[in-house]
């Protein structure tokens, strides 16, 4: 199979146009820049045709980074934080998230309205409240991430303090992302809570849906390839590794064949469940009750009693003798 | 085993000399200075000895970055962009890509024709006219995105809106830069679409080698750890989740034992095909035929007839009920 | 299951307490600033209540680069480097390391023993000695380096040459951080070895421990999922895959049920031998013989004699033909 050919099998009908002549370069780059704007209005993916704005990725992260040095002061930044002057430094923080989230909540409710403009006052109320409660839960959240902490150095025999854990571990900052997220997924903010967790994700190779609900107390080890779906549930004192999915097993599409949106998809671990290191859970009605022990790269799409330890039998495995080193 | 007994299994023959005295620090550090430098001499790794200059990684990564704003303008950076200012925004992204891609790709050329220094004049004219034709295919590169949005709109029951899919999907980012890279691969550039492609799996942990082939509506789902190898092709509306890969079997060798480059390796996906988390497919005569659906962590090494369904069987798991709590 | 009742099901006792009025918001943002400064003392986790301070992670991060520069000076920064102005430039990274990696040795042993203060003094001097060793260390970690990417070369069909592997590959920038960041290890430094290693996954995907010990002529293929335990022993020409775990398989716990840290818990992998994609290895008594070759997908936790190719046999697959496309 030669290249040209296999080029035309997934581009049959648009083989590169040859560019006859360069002439005067700089006039063709304009006139191909025209042919890119022309494309915006003809496909959109163009961010304000009308002056409604999204809210702004790089804008969010530096809201993020604002919000978890809130949590773990002095571990994420470059300096140090004196304890005395520590008010100081929250003080400034806080009033930095309140203006910026605030405002990024602001465009991202008003986007989600677009058609109906006699709501931007209410949405711009709304981002004042819910950036306030944000604010308002942070106590709380920290005593929820001070738990998992306490969780990975129960869990790891490689961790040794919680000043490593806070520092090292990819875990931490997932978490820790999808606590906040969490927040404003629940008070039904759009896009925003997206675009954290997948910041976190990025970094940490942990995909952790905003709306999934995580109890006290959750530690993942290792983390790069673990999935957590939107309506997943998971109780206190869980214990995730690398590559665990907890997915939907299905989708049900209305009678045009299109996927219905919503529902309960993914599922639901009860408290003190261990889950190995590539282990797949799918569907929303799958239960895997407390205590158990899930072993890895096992496949479950139906529920589990509690105190049961499900592992993949002696895998069929064959052991030859090579002859001779050929690798 | 004690620690120095490992240590010593892994370094046998270099163990670490100790400083005999600081001395003069100054003095001291200059020497190490010094035997560094000798040892890129000895060793090579040591980018322009003689004045020929790999491509900058850092810039390739800042031209990757404009014109995945041009692709997608408003959804990745900070700011939003005023419809009736498009033109000027869309100007300033194409010069400045025309200017710093051609300095990139000439270097890239330079640097593969390293011993026919009377090739530069040609590598830079071949520079310009790659460089203008990769401009010239973006609102092609746009069309196939926007169908690879909707593919993931019409394939993610979580998915509330195709902005939120451009501005937080990290399969936007990994297919928009393969699309672009890709480009560059089959007009036979050097380095270049490799550390585009690399930089999109740092971020994304999606792993497409920028020689494959990918047709329209193309969705991988969560994507961490998926990789596509350099030889396979993929056609039309096809869904991959977290984990898949396409990879070769095994490896031709010459007479000498070494590798031979080159060569079809990696499977080929038609129409309409479902590729669950975790399946492994391999080899380049290695078929899977439209429509089929291949189930979670399925290994093919064998081509599969269209419209078939592949899922491991029920798999030999073991249930025990545990006495107690003892996790 | 009704929204707020899969919250409390989650958060049963900290219900989220309503803002009851706005009132002056300046006000409220400061009483809510005192409330998050109250929970840093409750619960800790604020670096510095009382003048000691961590490493800054950011300070560690450019380190690490600036050391990475050294060992491939002009590939990862923006500008190439004149050959016959190499030393300046070694000599001013070596100085800036000198300075920097001291700093931030000390703080991480002082840190370390913040019992003991009379040790301030002795942790400088040790902080001086070590940074001056691992500069020492330099030129041989170059060497291994460099034959580690003779093994990507040797090891990939698809790379073009030694360049584009380090350019692009990430195993280079993950073994490389691996090798300096264990040289920290082996010298008992708190903390940075660690965060070092988890920048590197963040950036790769590949969770290597500072303490494994790994021979040379090492290669990881694509590389996402890696993940290699702290007492893990790896031979010299060992070739791994994407997803590879080289873990521990239960843990040892004291008589009060907490794990014990320490002890020999990750397998030994002696030359020569290949792993490969997603085949898991477990426990500090499982060495895999010379010259073996494990098989995707291979679940292992007992000991493999040398020259012994193990394979998942052929899988209990079903193939079912669908009726029609109803993807």
């Amino acid at each position: 199979m030669t290249h040209p050919d296999r080029t035309s099998l997934v581009y049959p009908s648009s083989a590169p146009q040859k560019q006859p002549s360069l002439g005067d370069t700089r006039q063709y780059l304009a006139s191909l820049s025209s042919r890119i704007v022309e494309s915006y209005a003809q496909l959109g993916g163009f961010n304000n045709p009308e002056g409604v704005n999204l809210p702004s990725r790089e804008h969010v992260v530096s809201i993020l980074n604002n919000l978890l040095t809130l949590c773990f002061p002095g571990y994420f930044g470059a300096e140090p934080v004196l304890g005395k002057n520590a008010i100081f430094f929250v003080d400034a923080l806080v009033d930095a998230i309140y203006i910026h989230l605030r405002e990024e909540i602001a465009r991202s409710l008003i986007y989600a309205t677009q058609d109906r403009r006699e709501t931007v006052e209410t949405c711009h109320d709304e981002a004042d409240r819910v950036t306030i409660e944000l604010i308002e839960e942070l106590p709380r959240i920290r005593t929820l991430l001070m738990k998992d902490v306490d969780a990975a150095y129960a869990g790891d025999p490689a961790a040794k303090s919680h000043d490593e854990i806070i520092l090292s571990y990819p875990c931490v900052e997932a978490i820790a992302t999808h606590r906040i997220a969490h927040e404003l997924y629940v008070r039904k903010i759009p896009l925003i809570p997206r675009i954290m967790s997948e910041h976190a994700h990025s970094r940490t190779g942990i995909d952790i849906h905003p709306g999934a609900m995580i109890g006290s107390h959750f530690f993942i080890d290792h983390g790069t390839g673990v999935v957590i779906g939107e309506t997943a549930e998971i109780g206190q004192n869980v214990k995730l590794y690398q590559g665990v999915t907890l997915g939907a097993l299905s989708f049900r599409k209305d009678k045009n064949g299109r996927l219905v949106k919503g529902g309960k998809r993914h599922p639901t671990i009860e408290d003190d469940v261990i889950i190995y290191s590539g282990a797949t859970i799918l569907g929303g009605a799958t239960v895997i009750g407390q205590g158990s022990v899930i072993g890895a790269n096992v496949w479950l799409t139906e529920s589990v009693p509690p105190h049961t330890k499900v592992t993949v039998g002696k895998p069929n495995q064959e052991m030859v003798q090579r002859s001779a080193r050929t690798a």
